[in-house]
């Protein structure tokens, strides 16, 4: 030891640093602050992504791009600009658009990371999910929970295009992906689609015996219609600015799935949101209507299809122009299960700094 | 020490059980097989109460009796014959029917037993729970649960009878009764009726913020249309003799209530069910249809609006005459709670000893 | 329907009651008082038995009672005169005094009523719990959960004699209980006692990989010594007139048995504890010193080895007049599962208005 | 949008993909395999640092740095090779060796990571945790839960260094991190140090009344002696090649802290424990003995004070060539609570592909 400190120590400060270097060490003395902020500095940036950009783009893919086993999907991630290269849309969700064309099928899977499909337009295409086939229309909310096989189909003759949430940041932040081809091609789904939905149909009723807590939501499919009718009742019980329902596990009150909460959000047109700070990312999918919202600062303006993101703890309030629905996916169950989450409600408009140009 | 040693036990067996008796002592040793049986000996009785029978009565009671504060509620309770005269259905279920005439209503209190109105015919009359009013139509499932709340109105020119259900042999075995009446004869309920079901209409959407885990559900009425086109998805997916549902707390899949679990069940006609037996009781209203039930050996012909009750680990089996629902409510989630909850299916029909004469 | 009618209601009020007697119905209205009272009326009666009193009875049984198959445990239990000649202490726990001789075994069974055995004095005799022979020994707490094997051995020359609480009223009302006896007269020990005591020795730890959420709890004796330690720490970290501690489950937090909640008191002499009342019963077993209790305005003397009685809601206060511990078994982790506890503390010493004296 | 489509995908493919990247969009197709792996890859390596190497510098850093407001403290962290130059030691876990000068202290400060002191060899040195001084000594564990104020303090005339392991880069990938330095320099602390010890120093007692779902463990210091003991009972019990406690949370049975595992392993001399994987990763801290591991394929051989990281999924067995006791620190709480946790024997030893030189 004697020896090895001989080596080492006797040199000045920089040389020190090299030594450490050497030995893989770090010195937390000069990075202490960087490290442990005041508050989180997230490298997530407030984006958007505009439909009227995604979509051409996602017909184009459909027309270079065939889907196979390999690359299995023909999928547009949503790139935070902030996060270096990955294809990320924050640090720990992705956003995609998912195209798939007439008469085409996406091939069967399984993988770790769990996920969601959420419905902007188009009708006629179903996910099938551990054998059962869920029809996807406007507005609906579809589950591929964690481990569980799925395929997509379209028996039509267009197109379908639809959002893409996946937790795999985070799961791959934990090193935790794992990924299984299906034996074939396809699933056989059973003739009777959507089992699912008959099953977990009505408020707050189980089929007497079940698992009272299953690993993720035996409800696979959230029809809009449910959600339409909910935001209605809640904005006429509650009135204010937005309506809000987040999408549970009906065996348990849990997160639809335990990485994802998924939300609904109803803005009343021409009335200003309450300006919050959540610690943990969101992304927001325009269902229907336009406006505006302030992220940090910088405002955002949306319509139909858009999809923006709001970075953790960053100041954000949203004004529509036209009724509005925003689909969001977050983080949050995660930060609550670590007792990591925070949230506030600022007092005051925020300054409005500068303005987004969508690309 | 000694001399009370002296005085006390230089006598003879019986004179000693004599001294124990005197000290309010008692020998196990002469009823260890009576307190620990093999298998529970339960005290309740399967029973049966007619429809044709109560009808008539609380039509008279209605008649003879006025509803004011003090007695509350004009209520006949189904006292099962093996309880020793106390006015309870099972050792910790109490059922009964409740009468309320034309233009009627019963005062507005709270207790700590947990309460449920179920429907057998007639509409019009609300239950106010804690502020708001519940519509009830045959098949409908009201909850008052314990602490709330609750009085009846009916502003119709008919009267109306239902069945109520209550955990009070439960909490006065538990000691833990309490009683208040509220300050008015009646609370002021919002315009706008059955705001919880409006909250919590669709499946697994929970409005953003609400507590997670509510002490008890914040849906108070489950309407029969969602029950009956749950038991037909479910019957249609599983097929089998009967179909069941439990009644949950939307906000974490929990009973309806802690300490009673509401059931309803779908009997398919000609098909008799399984023979099971379960720890704890369970009481039945025959919502609709008609059909037999053996319990512990016993056949028991029931029609629309009978009301019987299945013993704690009675073997029991039914068979509908035409299809049939019927609600049940139990303590399951008591006995679940305290890890004293069993169930098995016996291997064969049970030999009919004798059939039950209604009175 | 019409003729039922006409036979059962065409009466006065007298005939009328006698009418719904003859059908197996109670009006409520005539009890509603009696039945849902504004505050619990326990049937328990406050009370006391004498160590002085019970211990030459429990030798005199010893004389002239022999322990065999059938009859089982040699034990006294106490009696509460409130319950009706039942062989409670109140009305959901069972408190009793058990007595082995010299070179007596009592045989192995088991049972869904969960027991404990807390010794007073004396030491030697071990109680074997699935395999594990537990020592006992004075202020030692030892379980034997529901359903686990258990039996009694007494290898030494002197006999003995250990409090006994049970939640035998409450698994009896619940209709719950099933028995069992050993297929053999008594279980095999493992040559090494106390193995559970040795795998949850220190504070906090647990082997990794061990189920985190077992029906009871894997620690099966809980020593005096450890408890001293504790309840001397936490009196002189907090001070106060009382310290007491809760005996819980290591692997998640509960209490030791899903039915019994079992704690140790330690009270400062010459300090009167605050008055307090809380929903469900207890049974105290004083383990040390002497002193006395105001429990619903009657006073009751302890001293070493008495046991007595606090009914549900009954206000209580405790007064030592040398250092004392006492033992006590509740039902509290029942009326807190049930959603059905409350406590207060109230502001101002009891007014006494009798004095108990011990038969 | 018709412009916008004539703009961007009249174009061949890799003007395709460049118009996608002008847009923030990347596409999945090229990257699925890589994204979705059939089991982790982890970035983080199998890596190890030796004492022997790490005291010395440490030592170094005591003379040329002083700690002060900013700095903070005086630590060295283990950065793992596959990190990208984080100063990270696996993707989820940051593990260091703080040195503490003789008569120094490290200021009073809070964070949202999660942080637990674990100490190799000395003593002296108290950390307060919320105003509670918690000596250190070779072997205890000490915890700084998420949120609370801690700062360190060494009265002695001999420097201390110990190793720290904490949550950050989880932390920091959830955007979640929250820093806020203490208005004072110090916390005053109670002059009667460890009184968290006090109040828990029993297995499985709780004060009575206390809250039984905290946050985090109300227990701050785990004791080597409760350690060693445990290890000791456990591998006479159980026998094998190694014995293995979890650090917990007494008041609910979780683990001390929400994101951070804490474990102690035995290890029998001359056996070669079983061929596990996890999902996860694990810094170990070698506190006794000497011996080697197996980590995917790599030997490493260490002693006293090394550090050594498991990567996720990375197969590992152990080899101890003197009895050891190996301190580790993991994120398995994180990947149980996700559902993410998966883990396997493996059937045969490792073939040892090559052998770690440390730097």
């Amino acid at each position: 030891m004697a020896t090895h400190a001989r080596d080492t120590v006797e040199v000045g400060y920089d040389e020190f640093c090299g030594a450490l270097a050497a030995k893989d060490l770090q010195p937390l003395w000069t990075q202490a602050a960087r490290l442990m902020p005041p508050e989180p500095i997230p490298r997530t940036l407030p984006w958007l992504w505009k439909w009227t950009t995604v979509l051409p783009l996602a017909r184009r893919a459909g027309e270079l791009i065939t889907i196979e086993r390999g690359g299995e999907r023909r999928v547009l991630a949503l790139a935070n600009p902030g996060l270096g290269g990955l294809p990320y849309t924050s640090s720990t969700l992705w956003g995609a658009y998912q195209y798939l064309g007439a008469r085409e099928s996406a091939p069967a899977h399984r993988h770790t990371p769990s996920a969601l499909r959420f419905v902007v337009e188009g009708t006629g295409v179903w996910t099938t999910v551990d054998g059962d086939a869920c029809d996807m229309s406007p507005g609906d909310l579809v589950l591929t929970p964690s481990w569980t096989w799925h395929d997509h189909s379209n028996p039509t003759d267009t197109a379908m295009v639809w959002f893409d949430g996946l937790d795999l940041p985070l799961a791959a932040a934990l090193e935790a992906v794992f990924f299984e081809p299906y034996p074939e091609l396809m699933q056989v789904a059973a003739a009777d689609h959507n089992a699912s939905t008959r099953l977990h149909r009505g408020p707050a009723m189980r089929p007497l015996g079940e698992e009272p807590n299953p690993r993720h939501s035996p409800l696979l499919v959230y029809r809009y219609r449910d959600t339409d009718a909910a935001l209605d009742d809640l904005l006429r019980a509650r009135g204010g600015s937005i309506a809000s329902v987040e999408f549970v596990n009906p065996s348990n009150g849990a997160s639809a799935m335990p990485t994802l909460g998924c939300e609904m959000h109803r803005l009343v047109a021409g009335r200003r949101t309450p300006v919050c700070r959540r610690v943990g990312s969101a992304v927001h999918v325009v269902f229907s209507g336009s406006g505006s919202s302030v992220i940090a600062g910088e405002r955002f303006d949306w319509e139909r299809g858009d999809v923006f993101v709001v970075p953790s703890w960053a100041p954000v309030e949203h004004e529509a122009a036209e009724p509005a629905d925003l689909f969001a996916v977050t983080d949050r169950p995660v930060l609550q299960a670590l007792h990591l989450y925070r949230e506030e409600t600022l007092g005051h408009p925020q300054e409005v700094l500068r303005t987004f140009v969508p690309k």
